[in-house]
């Protein structure tokens, strides 16, 4: 079974005709069956025909007011100098009383009209008084015209009428015109069952790795409970399989088991073209291989199929159990999706979201779109659709989106992402400045409210934006940081181009001593500048714990016996290694592992502690949060540089307000390698 | 007890500031307690504390390609012309190798790099070869860098990583994010209970009242239904309570029970000051009554009060059952929802969803906003914010907004509004044509969908937008059809205002007896108009069942012993009547109820059924509808005038190719006094 298909990836367009037309000729490409469902479990849930009024609402002439019901034509004369007596005749009938009675009956807002009356007077505008006769009755001193606070009958709707049409979706308002117009019950699609079936022998359970935790080689099962949370949100009932090994058997037995009681399998993963990638081959055994390879970026390694049918069991109602009789397709979609996660979330939303949204005949769902400024130029896979995730801000008057790593297996990525940009087949990328079109993930509001910090990574900015995320919660304001990190150079570059709120620095002039003041001298004359101090901080050597090969000095860094990992060009603490080595004489040449970079502190200790490197610079922090050893060598100062129009802006101010916070303050200072005397002390540092 | 309280409303900010103020004191203004959750059971709930990364991801340097795990330093001279040997040596140790061996391991995508390794080459750039010993071997054309097609430790995820705030609403992708740095379980707010107390002797369920049908004065109680939709949208937990009848002491029971196990009470209604009006004396009795009344419409008699509680039993994890002991309040909010349905509502998205917001963490929801121009003139009650229902779509370049009924008992205003419009206290209303902000109950994308019909109301219509939501199931154009009923003249001078894209009218020129053309030429001379053929339509006198007293023809409006329902100035069907009635010469003081007029056709009938008038003239269909008998007087024919650009735009083309669809001519055809022979015929009317 090794490597038998040939994977070739066909455009989006091709594979979406292809699905659309085996799922018309299945008669599965219209929306599903129908079921009649209770109004109290019909919220979110889409109407399959017109609802038609049954009853009117009033359905009777109701007061309006808390009064008394009259006859207009009673009133007439009644005016400020000529009261008017109308006696209370709750019985009244107009073909057998007394022709001079004029009669009033006293009626709550909601009670219906007696049949003789046409109008209503407020309580407030009379007197109880006795008519001539002695009888109980009340004064009025204006007249009425015919219905005064009454609600007419259908004043609300008229029996016929259309309440809600089809294809609508109900919300909690729905509901209440639904009851109001004489329905119990609505017609409604039924929600599909989409089977999620991982695949894999090396995947264990979110439970069993937390419980046991993880031998290399293990991987984490999470897909699927991404596919599940995303069938759900789109109005389907997901059941996620137990585990299945990499086995052809296996795996067919499980997907032939979906097909007898789903409308939709998620067979996850092995659709690519590996030794053990099976998906395609069950497919090919079980009915029809349509798509194996999608153009698009992430998620190509799609399969796409159908699987047939030939018995399913009858009729009953549990979730578990088979489909309703008034559903006899003779196949059963399957998408093979691709194990990487990025790869399957955009997976679901590029084939599962459409097929979901017609059978409950909806159109896709459209997401917000957004006009943005691109800041990186991105290289995109000629011949492939490639899905760029962004993060999304505004900077002064430009919305900038700022490309996001882009490895399939990030799911970080995503979760930081604010929307996608699409670079389209047979384009080979886009510049930094392209004007793109953001399919946002988030709304308007929260990119209007999201502070773009890019410069230098640091620990305590993650911690900053915990608070931000715990502060003002009784306002509409509450901000959001998104850090990218480029190192502290490019930080300020960033913000010379106008595409950062802000950017942490901790950039040292070996001229002076000081910390990046001279740089934004340097590189951003023509701004008016704020540079806050946030955090001074421990700069030493990462080692394994026990520090086992000694290093104590700058100097060991050009020994023979140590592999060094390093940090990209333009971060701070490159420039503090490059300036304290080269006090020594010592150049790159002679420094092993100089020329692997990696792009965080915490990459770093990471890179010391899978044993893949001896040593790195890096902070006290990240030594610790690895569990590693940490020589000190150097106290740094670690600064916010920001552009005066952010730092006066109300967008700013909670983040601002913060360094000024006891509890912010008591947060940081319990880090390691930290100090925070000196947080919050502003330089303003004019145009040049 | 009667109207011993006496309603005074207060400003809103001063309502909110007060309720505030109080759950501040009950230490209620802040998040609820906590609970652990299984990540699938998380979605769309809210984190209550950050999420740092337990392990890295990968917790391991994976291969990520399927090939040889290599040491790139050992590759360097390999090119295509030196092509290099590697011996497959999985159990590779350097310190006792021989130290001339090439390493190289065989690797899926997944796998982990051996120790030794720091690289991978693709099985398609290799050749299996033996080497010198004889061993199994593989042959590489091309030196590689290291770190080539490896997913670093840490790559996704470091430990110790900030992986999401506190305060962020979990998303599928978040939960991928979570079991991929180690993590089952998330710790969230807990949900909010919410008692949904329904109150009033009249009421009924919707199933009784669909089962037995109506009495005069029974009300369908759905208050609670739309309460509790809203609820749960908001993240919380509604229970719906039964019906409680007018009674002291039924309500006080009830609000003291539902006081032991929920977070909010929503008592609905009885809060006005009416004889039956309890809430009030209730709130005081069992705790403080803060405010009574504020001062928004609709929604004025709003009710806000703390309910005591001495003694709750101990801790359970029931849905139906006492909270967790971590929540120990002494107080528990109640808010006294008026019964308006409107009122209802919007009390819910006024007073109801900030709090639950607050409750776990987030800020009010903040609705899209949109700039639109307002139709028509607002008159508002000064003193008050008034939240005025609007229809909005997009004619030409201009966002309109067209006030919809404001009656509070009209709930299906609020189905039917795409928005808000917030007349702020001390303001006495706005102009047509003020501009205003639209706060969206719909997305932009339906907005910018949406065909708006203003004009004269057919029963075509509905049916028209009932086949228009149900077409066009494949594309995301589908269209919505808002109609809005002015009268055939009010439609044409919404056109001349640019307001709507199209308006029904039935004006017949009593000189040509044409319809609708020289009306056309005479209010929109500047206009190039294509008039469309809808239908023709019988009209006539809709009168009881049995035609008791025996109307047959035109004259009969003026008999003294019938009283009319007329419709609106301006209407089609007015303009019919005032001609013929006229050629009698038959003055309007001649009949009686010529005054009082109904604005659709449907309204009309329901008079007539009510009794309220012994006839009207309507259409076939109306009476129909109503089980009510006709007497045919005229033929009409009822067009839809269409400006060209709108005729010829994307937008209008679903709707005027369904002119020429059998199903839904057939469906029109069906309904009694219609014909549809003509309809789709255009006639094109040149500007002047």
């Amino acid at each position: 079974m090794k490597r038998h298909i040939y994977l070739e990836d066909i455009p989006l367009d091709e594979a979406r005709a292809a699905f659309q037309a085996a799922l018309a000729a299945a008669g599965l490409a219209r929306p599903l069956a129908t079921e009649n469902v209770p109004l109290a479990a019909a919220n979110g849930r889409t109407t399959a025909a017109a609802i038609w009024a049954r009853l009117s609402s009033p359905h009777y002439h109701a007061s309006a007011m808390d009064g008394y019901a009259l006859r207009a034509q009673d009133t007439i004369t009644a005016s400020e100098t000529n009261p008017l007596c109308l006696t209370l005749a709750t019985h009244f009938d107009p073909d057998t009383a007394d022709p001079g009675l004029r009669p009033a009956a006293a009626v709550n807002t909601g009670h219906p009209l007696p049949a003789w009356a046409n109008t209503v007077v407020m309580i407030e505008h009379t007197q109880l008084v006795t008519d001539d006769h002695g009888r109980e009755a009340i004064e009025i001193r204006a007249s009425l015209p015919p219905w005064t606070h009454v609600r007419a009958l259908g004043e609300d709707m008229v029996a016929t009428e259309l309440v809600l049409p089809a294809n609508h979706t109900l919300r909690p308002v729905d509901l209440g015109a639904l009851a109001g117009s004489g329905h119990a019950a609505v017609t409604l699609y039924r929600r599909p069952r989409v089977a999620i079936i991982p695949t894999g022998s090396e995947l264990v359970t979110p439970e069993d790795a937390a419980h046991y935790g993880l031998q290399p080689g293990q991987i984490i099962e999470y897909n699927s409970l991404v596919l599940a949370a995303q069938v759900a949100n789109w109005g389907g009932r997901p059941t996620r399989w137990p585990i299945v090994p990499d086995a052809f058997e296996a795996i067919q037995t499980a997907v032939r088991a979906a097909a007898q009681n789903h409308d939709l399998i998620l067979l996850n993963a092995g659709s690519s073209a590996g030794s053990e990638d099976y998906t395609a081959h069950v497919v090919q055994s079980l009915g029809t291989l349509l798509v194996h390879g999608v153009a698009v970026r992430p998620g190509h390694p799609v399969i796409l199929g159908m699987i047939g049918i030939t018995d399913r069991p009858s009729e009953t109602e549990d979730a578990q159990s088979p489909l309703p009789t008034n559903h006899h397709p003779s196949h059963v979609p399957i998408i093979g999706v691709p194990g990487y996660p990025v790869s399957a979330a955009l997976t679901g939303e590029i084939f599962v979201e459409p097929l979901l949204a017609r059978w409950r005949g909806q159109a896709p769902h459209q997401p917000l779109t957004l006009a943005a400024t691109l800041t990186r130029k991105v290289v995109s896979h000629t011949g492939d659709d490639d899905l760029v995730r962004v993060a999304v801000g505004k900077v002064g008057e430009r919305v900038l989106a700022a490309p996001i790593s882009r490895g399939a297996g990030v799911i970080s990525s995503l979760v930081r992402a604010d929307g996608l940009v699409r670079i389209p087949r047979f384009s080979e990328g886009a510049d930094a400045g392209t004007a793109v079109t953001v399919h946002l993930y988030r709304s308007p509001h929260d990119i209007e409210n999201t502070i773009l910090a890019i410069g230098s990574h640091d620990l305590t900015l993650d911690l900053l934006a915990q608070f931000l995320a715990e502060a003002g919660g009784d306002t509409a304001g509450r901000r959001r940081l998104t850090s990218a990190n480029v190192g502290s150079l490019g930080g300020l570059v960033t913000l010379r181009r106008g595409e950062a709120h802000l950017a942490g620095s901790h950039l040292l002039d070996p001229q002076t001593g000081e910390y990046n003041i001279s740089y934004v001298k340097q590189y951003l004359p023509h701004q008016a500048i704020a540079l806050v101090t946030f955090v001074g901080r421990e700069q030493g050597w990462i080692v394994p714990p026990g520090n086992p090969k000694g290093l104590a000095i700058w100097a060991d860094a050009a020994r023979p016996d140590i592999h060094l990992v390093n940090r990209q060009r333009g971060a701070g603490t490159r420039v503090l290694l490059d300036y304290e080595v080269g006090k020594l004489g010592i150049t790159p040449e002679q420094i092993q592992g100089y020329g692997r970079e990696e792009y965080t502190h915490l990459a770093v200790a990471a890179a010391v502690a899978s044993g893949a490197a001896d040593t790195g610079l890096g902070i006290r922090a990240a030594a610790r949060a690895l569990e590693l050893d940490f020589v000190p060598l150097a106290h740094e100062q670690y600064d916010l540089v920001i552009p005066r129009p952010y730092f006066e802006s109300d967008l700013l101010r909670p983040l601002l307000d913060l360094l000024h916070h006891d509890g912010f303050k008591t947060a940081v200072a319990a880090l390691p390698g930290y100090d925070v005397h000196l947080m919050g002390q502003v330089t303003f540092l004019p145009t040049a």
